[in-house]
C-alpha cells in the first residue's frame, strides 16, 4: 500500500467519522431552530485539506500504533477544532469568505436579512458565529476523549492536547498584536507563524499520534517534532503567506491579493519592507490594508515583493526548511511506511496551490 | 459543621483552586505581551457567586462523596466555563460593562487605544475577548479532567459534561433567535430560559456532582435534577430578568434598567406584553431596546410592569418554583446536611440581590 493510497483513504475515513461524530449530536441538536448551526458546521466540516489529522495519523504509525479505526476519530477531531478557530477567525478579521464561499458569521448575517428579522444582522450573525466556533471546540474534544482510544493512551497525550489548544488561542492573540502593535520585522513575524501555525498546524498534531502510540513523551520524539514538524510548519506558514499574495483564486478561495487587501503583516512583508528602496517602501505603506485596493495596487504591491527579492527568499526558506525537514525524518526511528508518508505530507504542506 | 460556614469554606476553596490552575498555566501564557489575557482572566474569575461550583459540590457530598480536596478543583472549574460565557456574551450584546467594571472586549479595546497601536481598537477588542473566551472554555476542560477525581468517576460524569456545554452553547444561539425572531411569547422566552441558563446554572451542576460521587445516572438522581435543579434554575432566571430592570446598580454592576435598554426579551417582558392595554403596548413598544432610554424612560416601563401584574407574578412564581424545589428536595435520599445546603442555595440563587 503506498502512501499515496493511504492518503485518499485517510481522507474519506477522516469524512466519515466527523459525519459519524456530527450525527452522535443530532439529539441535542434537533430542534428546528437549530439546523442553521448543523449545515453551517457541516459544510464547514466537508472542506478541508486533512492535514492535521494525516500528521496526527502517520505520528500513531510511525510508533508502531496499529490501523485502529479509533485513531482515525481522535486524529479527525482535529478538523473540529481546525474548524472552531476559521469560524472564529473570520469574525475577527471581519472576512467575507472562507474557500470561496460566504464566512460563518455572513451566513448567519443572509438567514437574519433573509428571513426580516428584528435588529442588527451583523450583529446576530457575529453573535452565531461566536457560539458555533464555541460548539465546535467543546466538541473536538468530545471527540477526542471519545474516539475508542485505550485510556492509558489518551493519558499519555492528554497534557500535549491541553498546550496544544492554548497554544493555539495564545498564538491567534499573538498575531492580532503583530497586526496592531509589533514591529513586524522577519523575526516577529516568525515568531508569531511559530505560534500560531507552525506548532498547531504540524507540530502538535504529529506528536499527538506519536505520544499516543508510544504511551508517553521520549527524547526521539520531540526531537523529531521539532525538527521536521516546527520546519515544516514553518514552510506550511510561508507557503501560506506566498499564496495569500500570489494564489490563484480558483484554488484558494479567497479574492486575488485578499492578504494585502487586509493588510495581513506576514513574514513575506517583513522581508520585503526591510529590503525595499524608500520609494518601494512608502507604495507598500500606501497600498497594503487598504480595503479598497484594485488590480493595479495588487499589481504594485506583487512586484514590489518580487523586486525586492522577497519572494525568492521566501521560496528559498520553503525549499530549505523542507529539506532540512526530510533530513531529520532519515535519522527517527520511525516505520519505513510512515517515513516515506511523512516525506509525502511535508510536500504537500509545503507546495499546495491552495 | 453549619451549611453558612461551608458556604465561606466553598467560597475560598473555589477560588484558592482557580487562582492554582491558572499559576500552572504561567510557563505557557507567561511572555509579557501575553499579560493582558491573563490579568483580565484573572479578574473575570475573581468576581462571580460561585453558585455553580456550589451547586456541583453539595450535589457530590448529597450523593455520599468524601469532602475530597479533587471536587473543589472540579466543581471550579465551572466558573472558568462561566468566564467564557460571560466573556463571549459581552462581545455579542456589544455589553459596556460586567459586574460595575469594563468588560473583556472594552478592557483590550481600551490598550489598543491607550496604547496608540494601528487599525481599529474595536475590532482588536472583540477579536482578543473571543480568544479569551475559547482559551477559558479550553482551560476549563483541562481544570475538570485534571481535578484528581477518581477516572471511574470522571467517566461517569463525561457524558452530563459533554452534554452541558453543548446545551450551553445552543441555549445561547436560542437567546439570540428569541431576541431576533421568536415571538416574545411566555412560553418561549420559558423555553430559553430554560435552556440558556436553567439547566446550565443549577440542573447540570448538581447532576455532575450527583453523578460523580454516585459514579452513573440513576432515576432518583434524575428526579432530582429536573424537580429541584430545574426550578430552581427556572427561578434563577426568574429572579435575574427581575434584577435586570428593578435592581440596584451598586449591588448588580449594570446601570439601572440595563436590560430595557437592551431591549432583552425576556419572561417578565412576555408576561408584561402579554397583559399590557392597547396604550402600554405601544410604550414598550417604543421605548424597549432604545439605547438612549433615560431615567423617566426606564421609570415609565418599571410601571407598566409593575402596573400589569408581571412583577408580583414573576415574584409569585419564583416563590412557586423554590417552594416545589423544596418539597422535591425532602423526597430525595441525599444526606441531611446536603439537603440543608441546597435548601440555603434554592434561597440564595433565587432571592438574590445581584
Amino acid at each position: 500500500m503506498t502512501a499515496s493510497f493511504q492518503w485518499d483513504y485517510l481522507r474519506s475515513e477522516v469524512d466519515r467519522r466527523l459525519r459519524m461524530f456530527v450525527d452522535r449530536q443530532r439529539p441535542l441538536v434537533g430542534a428546528p431552530e437549530l439546523a442553521p448551526l448543523m449545515t453551517t458546521a457541516e459544510d464547514f466540516l466537508a472542506g478541508g485539506k486533512r492535514l492535521r489529522p494525516a500528521f496526527c495519523y502517520w505520528g500513531w504509525r510511525g510508533a508502531g500504533g496499529e490501523d485502529d479505526p479509533a485513531i482515525f476519530t481522535a486524529a479527525a477531531s482535529l478538523e473540529l477544532l481546525q474548524a472552531s478557530a476559521l469560524i472564529h477567525d473570520d469574525v475577527m478579521d471581519a472576512s467575507d469568505l472562507r474557500r470561496g464561499r460566504p464566512s460563518a458569521h455572513r451566513r448567519f448575517q443572509a438567514l437574519h436579512e433573509r428571513s426580516g428579522w428584528r435588529g442588527s444582522s451583523t450583529q446576530f450573525g457575529e453573535g452565531a458565529a461566536v457560539l458555533l466556533g464555541s460548539l465546535l471546540l467543546v466538541w473536538s474534544s468530545e471527540m477526542w476523549r471519545t474516539s475508542g482510544l485505550p485510556a492509558e493512551a489518551l493519558a499519555a497525550a492528554e497534557p500535549v492536547h491541553d498546550i496544544m489548544r492554548t497554544e493555539l488561542m495564545c498564538g491567534q492573540y499573538l498575531d492580532l498584536l503583530e497586526q496592531a502593535h509589533f514591529e513586524n520585522t522577519f523575526d516577529s513575524a516568525l515568531r508569531v507563524a511559530l505560534h500560531k501555525s507552525g506548532k498547531y498546524s504540524v507540530e502538535q498534531p504529529l506528536r499527538l499520534g506519536l505520544v499516543l502510540a508510544a504511551r508517553g513523551q521520549e527524547p526521539w520524539i520531540d526531537r523529531l517534532c521539532v525538527e521536521y514538524g516546527q520546519k515544516v510548519g514553518i514552510a506550511f506558514q510561508l507557503r501560506d503567506d506566498v499564496l495569500g499574495v500570489f494564489g490563484d483564486p480558483a484554488q484558494t478561495g479567497k479574492p486575488a491579493g485578499d492578504d494585502l487587501r487586509e493588510g495581513k503583516r506576514t513574514m513575506l512583508i517583513a522581508r520585503t519592507l526591510s529590503e525595499a528602496s524608500e520609494r518601494q517602501a512608502e507604495d507598500v505603506r500606501r497600498l497594503l490594508g487598504d480595503p479598497a485596493l484594485d488590480t493595479d495596487g495588487v499589481e504594485r504591491l506583487r512586484r514590489i515583493i518580487e523586486d525586492t527579492g522577497a519572494l525568492a527568499a521566501s521560496e528559498e526558506m520553503i525549499k530549505r526548511y523542507h529539506d532540512d525537514a526530510l533530513t531529520s525524518l532519515e535519522r527517527a526511528p520511525i516505520t519505513a511506511e510512515a517515513r516515506a508518508a511523512l516525506e509525502e505530507l511535508a510536500a504537500a504542506a509545503t507546495s499546495r496551490q491552495s
